[in-house]
Protein backbone atom coordinates (compact mmCIF):
# COMPACT_ATOMS: atom_id res chain seq x y z
CA UNK A 1 0.00 0.00 0.00
CA UNK A 2 1.47 3.09 -1.09
CA UNK A 3 -0.78 5.69 0.49
CA UNK A 4 -3.02 5.44 3.28
CA UNK A 5 -6.36 4.14 2.48
CA UNK A 6 -9.44 5.91 3.86
CA UNK A 7 -12.68 4.29 4.08
CA UNK A 8 -16.15 5.41 5.52
CA UNK A 9 -19.21 3.09 6.13
CA UNK A 10 -22.22 5.71 6.22
CA UNK A 11 -26.11 5.67 6.61
CA UNK A 12 -28.35 6.01 9.01
CA UNK A 13 -28.13 5.51 12.88
CA UNK A 14 -29.71 2.27 14.16
CA UNK A 15 -28.06 0.26 10.69
CA UNK A 16 -25.13 -1.53 12.19
CA UNK A 17 -22.53 0.64 10.14
CA UNK A 18 -20.39 1.47 13.89
CA UNK A 19 -20.40 -2.28 14.22
CA UNK A 20 -19.35 -3.07 10.83
CA UNK A 21 -16.50 -0.70 10.61
CA UNK A 22 -14.98 -2.76 13.86
CA UNK A 23 -15.82 -5.64 11.76
CA UNK A 24 -13.73 -4.67 9.18
CA UNK A 25 -10.88 -2.89 11.70
CA UNK A 26 -10.23 -6.19 13.07
CA UNK A 27 -10.08 -8.13 10.00
CA UNK A 28 -7.63 -5.28 8.34
CA UNK A 29 -5.38 -5.71 11.54
CA UNK A 30 -5.24 -9.37 11.37
CA UNK A 31 -3.93 -9.16 8.02
CA UNK A 32 -1.03 -6.75 9.33
CA UNK A 33 -2.47 -3.05 9.06
CA UNK A 34 -2.65 -0.34 11.60
CA UNK A 35 -6.00 1.09 11.46
CA UNK A 36 -7.46 4.07 12.89
CA UNK A 37 -11.41 4.30 13.72
CA UNK A 38 -13.47 6.92 14.35
CA UNK A 39 -17.11 7.75 14.69
CA UNK A 40 -19.49 10.51 15.80
CA UNK A 41 -22.95 9.80 17.81
CA UNK A 42 -25.67 12.10 18.50
CA UNK A 43 -28.51 12.43 20.06
CA UNK A 44 -31.14 11.61 17.54
CA UNK A 45 -28.88 9.17 15.80
CA UNK A 46 -31.58 6.62 15.09
CA UNK A 47 -32.76 8.53 11.93
CA UNK A 48 -29.88 10.64 11.44
CA UNK A 49 -26.90 10.54 10.37
CA UNK A 50 -24.51 8.02 11.37
CA UNK A 51 -21.07 7.25 9.77
CA UNK A 52 -17.79 5.33 10.88
CA UNK A 53 -14.37 6.20 9.27
CA UNK A 54 -11.45 4.11 8.85
CA UNK A 55 -7.40 5.27 8.13
CA UNK A 56 -6.17 2.16 7.24
CA UNK A 57 -1.46 2.19 6.37
CA UNK A 58 1.13 0.45 7.00
CA UNK A 59 2.64 2.31 9.26
CA UNK A 60 1.55 3.78 12.40
CA UNK A 61 -2.45 4.59 11.87
CA UNK A 62 -3.59 7.41 15.11
CA UNK A 63 -5.55 10.23 13.34
CA UNK A 64 -8.53 8.58 12.59
CA UNK A 65 -10.05 11.57 10.01
CA UNK A 66 -10.47 10.75 6.93
CA UNK A 67 -10.45 13.77 3.91
CA UNK A 68 -10.10 12.21 0.98
CA UNK A 69 -11.99 8.58 0.52
CA UNK A 70 -11.18 5.57 -1.16
CA UNK A 71 -13.70 3.35 -0.39
CA UNK A 72 -17.33 4.54 0.90
CA UNK A 73 -20.75 2.71 1.61
CA UNK A 74 -23.90 5.18 2.09
CA UNK A 75 -26.70 3.25 2.88
CA UNK A 76 -29.03 6.02 3.59
CA UNK A 77 -29.37 9.57 1.40
CA UNK A 78 -29.10 11.27 4.81
CA UNK A 79 -25.32 10.30 4.65
CA UNK A 80 -24.61 11.25 0.88
CA UNK A 81 -24.34 15.46 1.81
CA UNK A 82 -21.71 14.34 3.86
CA UNK A 83 -19.56 12.63 1.63
CA UNK A 84 -20.13 14.08 -1.61
CA UNK A 85 -17.18 16.89 -1.66
CA UNK A 86 -14.74 13.81 -0.63
CA UNK A 87 -14.59 11.45 -2.64
CA UNK A 88 -11.77 10.24 -4.70
CA UNK A 89 -12.13 10.22 -8.52
CA UNK A 90 -10.96 6.45 -8.65
CA UNK A 91 -13.18 5.93 -5.27
CA UNK A 92 -15.49 3.01 -4.94
CA UNK A 93 -18.71 3.84 -3.88
CA UNK A 94 -21.61 1.69 -2.80
CA UNK A 95 -24.80 2.72 -2.70
CA UNK A 96 -28.47 0.98 -1.71
CA UNK A 97 -30.18 1.04 -4.56
CA UNK A 98 -33.40 1.97 -3.01
CA UNK A 99 -32.81 3.96 0.04
CA UNK A 100 -30.09 6.53 -1.65
CA UNK A 101 -32.29 7.93 -4.28
CA UNK A 102 -30.24 10.48 -5.19
CA UNK A 103 -26.47 9.08 -4.74
CA UNK A 104 -23.11 11.16 -5.42
CA UNK A 105 -22.04 11.69 -8.79
CA UNK A 106 -18.55 11.78 -10.26
CA UNK A 107 -15.64 9.64 -12.41
CA UNK A 108 -15.23 7.35 -9.46
CA UNK A 109 -16.84 3.66 -9.69
CA UNK A 110 -20.38 3.68 -8.26
CA UNK A 111 -22.75 0.49 -7.51
CA UNK A 112 -25.72 0.87 -7.06
CA UNK A 113 -26.55 -2.58 -5.08
CA UNK A 114 -29.73 -3.80 -3.53
CA UNK A 115 -28.44 -4.28 -0.38
CA UNK A 116 -31.70 -3.65 2.01
CA UNK A 117 -33.56 -5.95 -0.49
CA UNK A 118 -30.72 -8.33 -0.23
CA UNK A 119 -30.57 -8.36 3.63
CA UNK A 120 -34.83 -8.40 3.81
CA UNK A 121 -34.92 -11.59 1.30
CA UNK A 122 -32.05 -13.08 3.51
CA UNK A 123 -34.86 -12.82 6.49
CA UNK A 124 -33.65 -9.84 8.69
CA UNK A 125 -33.03 -6.47 7.12
CA UNK A 126 -30.87 -5.77 9.94
CA UNK A 127 -27.71 -7.40 8.01
CA UNK A 128 -27.88 -4.85 5.25
CA UNK A 129 -24.76 -3.89 7.53
CA UNK A 130 -23.02 -7.27 6.23
CA UNK A 131 -24.05 -6.72 2.89
CA UNK A 132 -22.58 -4.30 2.16
CA UNK A 133 -19.28 -4.23 3.78
CA UNK A 134 -19.09 -7.69 2.44
CA UNK A 135 -19.80 -5.97 -1.22
CA UNK A 136 -17.84 -3.41 -0.60
CA UNK A 137 -14.32 -5.39 0.51
CA UNK A 138 -14.77 -7.81 -2.37
CA UNK A 139 -15.10 -5.21 -5.03
CA UNK A 140 -12.00 -2.94 -3.22
CA UNK A 141 -10.15 -5.94 -2.69
CA UNK A 142 -9.49 -4.61 0.55
CA UNK A 143 -8.85 -8.09 2.38
CA UNK A 144 -9.19 -11.97 2.01
CA UNK A 145 -12.65 -13.15 2.37
CA UNK A 146 -11.77 -16.08 4.95
CA UNK A 147 -10.22 -13.48 7.51
CA UNK A 148 -13.30 -11.40 7.36
CA UNK A 149 -15.47 -14.49 7.48
CA UNK A 150 -13.48 -15.37 10.93
CA UNK A 151 -13.78 -11.94 12.07
CA UNK A 152 -17.88 -11.36 11.51
CA UNK A 153 -18.48 -15.26 12.85
CA UNK A 154 -16.05 -13.90 15.84
CA UNK A 155 -18.02 -10.67 16.41
CA UNK A 156 -21.85 -12.59 15.71
CA UNK A 157 -24.30 -13.41 18.40
CA UNK A 158 -25.44 -16.30 18.07
CA UNK A 159 -28.30 -15.72 16.36
CA UNK A 160 -27.08 -13.39 14.11
CA UNK A 161 -24.13 -16.40 12.80
CA UNK A 162 -25.56 -18.00 9.95
CA UNK A 163 -27.86 -15.06 8.97
CA UNK A 164 -24.61 -12.75 8.58
CA UNK A 165 -22.60 -16.01 6.69
CA UNK A 166 -25.67 -15.50 4.32
CA UNK A 167 -24.99 -11.43 4.21
CA UNK A 168 -21.54 -12.22 3.97
CA UNK A 169 -22.32 -14.81 0.83
CA UNK A 170 -24.73 -12.38 -0.74
CA UNK A 171 -22.30 -9.46 -0.65
CA UNK A 172 -19.49 -11.26 -2.64
CA UNK A 173 -22.36 -11.76 -5.38
CA UNK A 174 -23.26 -8.65 -5.84
CA UNK A 175 -19.64 -7.57 -6.29
CA UNK A 176 -19.43 -10.04 -8.68
CA UNK A 177 -22.07 -9.24 -10.73
CA UNK A 178 -20.84 -5.48 -11.53
CA UNK A 179 -17.05 -7.11 -12.39
CA UNK B 1 -21.24 22.04 30.27
CA UNK B 2 -19.02 25.12 29.65
CA UNK B 3 -16.31 23.02 27.75
CA UNK B 4 -15.95 19.90 25.82
CA UNK B 5 -15.32 17.08 27.90
CA UNK B 6 -12.26 14.88 27.33
CA UNK B 7 -12.59 11.13 28.04
CA UNK B 8 -10.03 8.11 27.49
CA UNK B 9 -10.67 4.41 28.28
CA UNK B 10 -7.20 2.59 28.09
CA UNK B 11 -5.39 -0.73 29.01
CA UNK B 12 -4.30 -3.74 27.05
CA UNK B 13 -5.71 -5.41 23.81
CA UNK B 14 -8.68 -7.75 24.28
CA UNK B 15 -10.24 -5.99 27.89
CA UNK B 16 -13.06 -4.40 26.08
CA UNK B 17 -12.09 -1.22 26.23
CA UNK B 18 -13.72 -0.47 22.92
CA UNK B 19 -16.86 -1.62 23.63
CA UNK B 20 -16.72 0.07 27.05
CA UNK B 21 -16.39 3.37 25.43
CA UNK B 22 -19.18 2.89 22.60
CA UNK B 23 -21.70 1.93 25.86
CA UNK B 24 -20.45 5.05 27.47
CA UNK B 25 -20.71 7.05 24.31
CA UNK B 26 -24.51 5.57 23.88
CA UNK B 27 -25.58 6.84 27.49
CA UNK B 28 -23.99 10.03 27.47
CA UNK B 29 -26.36 10.40 23.72
CA UNK B 30 -29.33 9.20 25.32
CA UNK B 31 -28.66 12.37 27.95
CA UNK B 32 -28.47 14.73 24.68
CA UNK B 33 -24.67 14.86 24.49
CA UNK B 34 -22.90 14.76 21.04
CA UNK B 35 -19.99 12.50 21.67
CA UNK B 36 -17.11 11.50 19.23
CA UNK B 37 -15.08 8.85 19.54
CA UNK B 38 -12.27 7.40 18.25
CA UNK B 39 -9.57 4.29 18.59
CA UNK B 40 -6.49 2.73 16.97
CA UNK B 41 -6.10 -1.17 16.15
CA UNK B 42 -2.69 -2.38 15.44
CA UNK B 43 -1.41 -6.41 14.22
CA UNK B 44 -0.22 -6.62 17.76
CA UNK B 45 -3.31 -5.37 19.58
CA UNK B 46 -3.95 -8.60 22.13
CA UNK B 47 -1.36 -7.34 24.69
CA UNK B 48 -0.19 -4.19 23.00
CA UNK B 49 -1.83 -0.49 23.72
CA UNK B 50 -5.70 -0.11 23.28
CA UNK B 51 -7.54 2.80 23.97
CA UNK B 52 -10.41 4.70 23.14
CA UNK B 53 -11.03 8.29 23.33
CA UNK B 54 -14.85 10.01 23.75
CA UNK B 55 -14.89 14.01 23.31
CA UNK B 56 -18.34 14.92 24.80
CA UNK B 57 -20.07 18.48 24.35
CA UNK B 58 -23.48 19.92 23.89
CA UNK B 59 -22.65 21.26 20.60
CA UNK B 60 -21.45 19.56 17.65
CA UNK B 61 -18.53 17.00 18.22
CA UNK B 62 -17.09 15.57 14.83
CA UNK B 63 -13.56 15.90 16.59
CA UNK B 64 -12.29 12.66 18.43
CA UNK B 65 -9.16 13.55 19.29
CA UNK B 66 -8.08 14.21 22.77
CA UNK B 67 -5.62 16.60 23.80
CA UNK B 68 -6.30 17.05 27.55
CA UNK B 69 -8.05 14.28 29.47
CA UNK B 70 -10.70 14.96 31.96
CA UNK B 71 -11.83 11.33 32.77
CA UNK B 72 -9.19 8.21 32.40
CA UNK B 73 -9.05 4.79 32.92
CA UNK B 74 -5.64 2.78 32.81
CA UNK B 75 -6.19 -0.83 32.94
CA UNK B 76 -2.87 -1.84 32.00
CA UNK B 77 0.66 -0.53 33.02
CA UNK B 78 1.57 -1.14 29.18
CA UNK B 79 -1.37 2.65 28.75
CA UNK B 80 0.38 4.67 31.23
CA UNK B 81 2.59 6.59 28.97
CA UNK B 82 0.29 7.33 26.32
CA UNK B 83 -1.37 9.52 28.64
CA UNK B 84 0.94 10.84 31.88
CA UNK B 85 1.31 14.18 29.63
CA UNK B 86 -2.52 14.39 28.35
CA UNK B 87 -4.04 14.82 32.16
CA UNK B 88 -5.60 17.83 33.04
CA UNK B 89 -4.69 18.99 37.00
CA UNK B 90 -8.35 18.27 37.90
CA UNK B 91 -8.53 15.00 36.45
CA UNK B 92 -10.07 12.06 37.46
CA UNK B 93 -8.08 9.16 36.88
CA UNK B 94 -9.15 5.30 37.42
CA UNK B 95 -6.40 2.27 37.49
CA UNK B 96 -6.01 -1.12 38.19
CA UNK B 97 -4.42 -1.25 41.52
CA UNK B 98 -2.78 -4.81 40.33
CA UNK B 99 -1.71 -3.92 36.70
CA UNK B 100 -1.07 -0.95 36.98
CA UNK B 101 2.17 -0.87 39.24
CA UNK B 102 3.32 2.81 38.66
CA UNK B 103 0.53 5.17 37.88
CA UNK B 104 1.24 8.68 36.67
CA UNK B 105 1.47 11.52 39.07
CA UNK B 106 0.23 14.72 39.48
CA UNK B 107 -2.43 16.91 41.05
CA UNK B 108 -5.12 14.79 39.47
CA UNK B 109 -7.51 12.74 41.43
CA UNK B 110 -5.93 9.50 41.40
CA UNK B 111 -8.11 6.48 42.57
CA UNK B 112 -6.15 2.93 42.31
CA UNK B 113 -9.10 0.00 42.47
CA UNK B 114 -9.21 -3.47 42.51
CA UNK B 115 -10.68 -3.44 38.91
CA UNK B 116 -9.51 -6.64 37.57
CA UNK B 117 -9.23 -7.95 41.28
CA UNK B 118 -13.50 -7.83 41.54
CA UNK B 119 -13.61 -8.87 37.91
CA UNK B 120 -12.02 -12.27 39.13
CA UNK B 121 -13.85 -12.45 42.48
CA UNK B 122 -17.38 -11.89 40.47
CA UNK B 123 -16.34 -14.64 38.04
CA UNK B 124 -14.60 -13.51 35.08
CA UNK B 125 -12.00 -11.35 34.52
CA UNK B 126 -13.52 -9.83 31.07
CA UNK B 127 -15.99 -7.68 32.81
CA UNK B 128 -13.23 -5.46 34.60
CA UNK B 129 -14.07 -3.45 31.54
CA UNK B 130 -17.22 -2.62 33.42
CA UNK B 131 -16.33 -2.44 36.72
CA UNK B 132 -13.61 0.08 35.29
CA UNK B 133 -17.03 2.45 32.89
CA UNK B 134 -18.92 2.01 36.46
CA UNK B 135 -16.47 3.61 38.67
CA UNK B 136 -15.42 6.12 36.18
CA UNK B 137 -19.03 7.36 35.48
CA UNK B 138 -20.12 7.60 39.40
CA UNK B 139 -16.88 9.11 40.46
CA UNK B 140 -16.85 11.72 37.66
CA UNK B 141 -20.75 12.34 37.80
CA UNK B 142 -20.66 11.44 33.97
CA UNK B 143 -23.98 10.39 33.66
CA UNK B 144 -27.09 9.18 35.20
CA UNK B 145 -26.96 5.74 36.68
CA UNK B 146 -30.01 4.31 35.39
CA UNK B 147 -29.29 5.80 31.93
CA UNK B 148 -25.88 3.56 31.91
CA UNK B 149 -27.81 0.51 33.50
CA UNK B 150 -30.20 0.29 30.43
CA UNK B 151 -27.18 1.06 27.72
CA UNK B 152 -25.18 -1.86 29.38
CA UNK B 153 -28.06 -4.15 29.76
CA UNK B 154 -28.74 -3.46 25.78
CA UNK B 155 -25.28 -3.82 24.72
CA UNK B 156 -24.68 -7.43 26.92
CA UNK B 157 -24.89 -10.46 25.18
CA UNK B 158 -27.35 -12.67 27.31
CA UNK B 159 -24.37 -14.41 28.85
CA UNK B 160 -22.79 -11.67 29.92
CA UNK B 161 -26.20 -10.01 31.04
CA UNK B 162 -26.04 -11.12 34.70
CA UNK B 163 -22.36 -10.48 34.93
CA UNK B 164 -22.32 -6.84 33.28
CA UNK B 165 -25.03 -5.88 36.22
CA UNK B 166 -22.62 -7.12 39.04
CA UNK B 167 -19.82 -5.10 37.61
CA UNK B 168 -21.75 -2.01 37.33
CA UNK B 169 -23.06 -2.51 40.88
CA UNK B 170 -19.21 -3.14 42.21
CA UNK B 171 -17.90 0.00 40.24
CA UNK B 172 -20.34 2.30 41.72
CA UNK B 173 -19.69 0.61 44.95
CA UNK B 174 -15.78 0.67 44.45
CA UNK B 175 -16.45 4.76 43.79
CA UNK B 176 -18.17 5.20 46.70
CA UNK B 177 -15.58 4.36 48.79
CA UNK B 178 -14.08 6.76 47.47
CA UNK B 179 -15.37 9.86 48.30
Amino acid sequence: MDRELEIRLSGSGGQGLILAAGILAEALTTEGRNVAQSQSYEPTSRGGLSRSDLVVSDGEADYPLVSEIDCLVILDQVAVAASRDMIRPEAIVVTDAKTVTEPPAGSFRLAELPLSETAITLGNRRIANIVALSALTAMGGLCDRDVLKQTVLRRSPKTYVDLNMDALHAGWELAERCV
